[in-house]
């Protein structure tokens, strides 16, 4: 299947939430083995979720608690926001004086992740939360599976409380429409996202496709949440207001040299890579915020921009590799090649054919990241968002 | 990991969680591709789910309405009753010219099971609703999974409307307690459940395990449900007063037959089918009705005793195998030994060395089911309960 022929009409979106998940399973490209990033992430967001749990908390102690962390993926990243939150709960009503509220936990992503993972950590977990909050809190923790689309319904009605999602909102529900209607004509020949040379059609199509699909994403947790509830966001973003900005780019274009690389070479059709175009969007502070006062259900609490390093800020011997001998280290570029791959190759294999050769794409990328970073810093912008739900 | 030894003190119920699954994927020994005696089991139970279902909307409309299915395995089989309940559903509303009731559908299973497979249906599974029922039905219906045993909490407090469990309940939550207890000594030697030869304690200690189990079933879904919320639950037994009567054993002691047979041939040792007890009882309606009325929180609506061929009814062609041409018909004593394989492995993987050869042990217990059917007829007893909760 290609993502480009499988992308039509009604279906579209479908079929993308068939093939937009990580690399599943336990391996050396795994998704599980490759996620510093996406845990730094993660533990940066850590103050602005307390935060907002608390404000929740204070406000109004509910007797029962929703809160859904959508886009969980799988592997050791899954759980530890869960866990943040529930300690964050748990600690606030031991101050208090009260009893913990009955949780409610969602975790979702595509139909594609692999939730098998996630439910056999779960005994372990709830073991744990036995052993160490003790009074039986863990009989009123419920931790359940949701497979679906966030840019759609996927709980029901004034159920949550708290919603969370981290390094998610930045993949769009499908290649950008405009683009795909039109794809007898390649409108971004030789690049995978926004580039310089992109033309302002392929720069709006990008822009219209986010703004789709982000009014959708409020529009449902709108009708999902309670009033005065909360919501973390954290994406990838830019600082700059020009969509082609480097910081939100360079990646993508280096992935893109390296397959224009291997077509020059006869190892990938030239028109297979014109007529790729990754279903990601990195927006800019001001893009998002004027979205949320458009869709008008939520506020904006507050918002921050992290820089987070291209390699975890662990290359060289960092970012989880700290007990390999010295001679097995990755390199900065080998550890960046990693973290992309172990995102984006369900999807280029889906577009590409299975013939490709992988590894060979992602050594190349690995060079061409390390010849970049050994004469530039490169940093992800991550955007945290905390929304307030109005009344 | 070996049964016997993994089921020590409180983690015995956890350590069963991981190993109690049918067969997963959809190969030739998968429960996916074996299931046909648990469909006909949910077909003969279908008019009592439509009943309890009908009692409820007609008691008091639910805007909201919660549902479970515990137990719901993977395969083919894993929708048909959440499909089932959502059109009875969906029409009531219709003839009462009422919106439809918001639904949210719990599907659980232990953590083993595969829930990704559950997930990769969903999205054809939505778009049916939606071409079927139109209206946006789709978006007000909520599929989530949990995984847990449904021997402790699983849900919310007073969140279900509708609980639904199918050939399910029939399997304890660990080997009964008082044989583990004992390991050492093998009370039960040659023989792996309960048999006419089987001393009286072994016959105690498996009815002792199923009390405390579905006491403990009743007594979490009577905290889930709500006061008239209705239950419809069915599951393996035996209408004899007689737990070692044929009826409820017959497999077992053929499938203890098939292990000695390869322990004679030093195939498996005879120590370890000494040690194995299966965590499985088939009770007495009388059995289960004195049980619901000690718990007390549900009255018995309605109960009734379905027979099934051991083979679904449909040996030697029939059973899902209509379009094999006739060399490739599975007789009998295959087919019988299939459904049996796919629900058991996993369990005699756990408890016999990997290296024991299933191949050779279903071919000789297909061997010994014909050889018994051809002289016996040979049926399942599967007990249909309809409960309701009391205010």
């Amino acid at each position: 299947m290609q993502l480009t022929t499988i992308f039509n009409s009604r279906e579209r979106e479908m079929e993308a939430m068939q093939i937009l998940h990580m690399n599943n399973g336990e391996g050396e490209t795994s998704y599980a083995k490759n996620s510093t990033v996406q845990r730094k992430i993660i533990a940066v967001a850590k103050s602005m979720v307390e935060e907002a749990v608390l404000a929740i908390l204070s406000e109004n102690f509910p007797e029962s608690m929703g809160i859904a962390d959508l886009g969980c993926s799988s592997g050791p990243n899954t759980l530890i926001v869960a866990s943040k939150i529930i300690d964050i709960v748990h600690s606030a009503a031991c101050r208090k004086g009260l009893s913990p509220p009955e949780l409610r936990v969602s975790l979702n992503d595509l139909p594609g992740n692999d939730f098998n993972d996630i439910f056999q950590q779960l005994p372990d977990f709830y073991k744990k939360l036995r052993q160490e909050k003790g009074g039986g809190f863990e009989r009123r923790c419920f931790i359940s599976g949701t497979a679906g689309s966030f840019y759609g319904r996927l709980f029901p009605n004034n159920s949550l409380h708290f919603v969370h999602s981290s390094s998610s909102l930045h993949w769009l529900s499908q290649v950008p429409a405009a683009l795909e209607n039109n794809k007898e004509e390649h409108l971004n020949k030789g690049k995978i996202y926004i580039s310089k040379s992109s033309p302002v059609s392929v720069v709006e199509a990008y822009a219209s496709q986010f703004k789709k699909d982000f009014m959708d994403f409020l529009k449902s947790r709108s009708e999902e949440m309670v009033s005065n509830g909360r919501m973390v966001l954290s994406f990838m973003g830019r600082r700059s207001a020009d969509p082609s900005s480097k910081e939100g780019c360079q990646q993508w274009e280096l992935l893109a040299q390296a397959l224009m690389a291997m077509a020059s070479e006869g190892l990938v059709e030239e028109e297979k890579i014109d007529s790729f175009n990754a279903p990601y969007y990195a927006p800019s502070p001001e893009e998002v915020r004027m979205l949320a006062e458009t869709e008008a259900s939520f506020l904006v609490d507050r918002l921050e921009a992290f820089e987070i390093e291209w390699d975890g800020g662990g290359g060289g011997g960092g970012g989880g590799y700290n007990d390999c001998a010295a001679g097995e280290r990755p390199s900065k570029g080998q550890l960046v090649a990693k973290t992309i791959r172990a995102v984006v190759e369900p999807m280029l294999e889906s577009h590409f054919s299975k013939e490709m050769d992988m590894d060979d794409l992602f050594r190349r990328y690995a060079g061409l990241v390390g010849d970049y970073l050994s004469v530039n810093s490169a940093n992800y912008v991550n955007l945290v968002f905390s929304f307030v739900k109005k009344d």
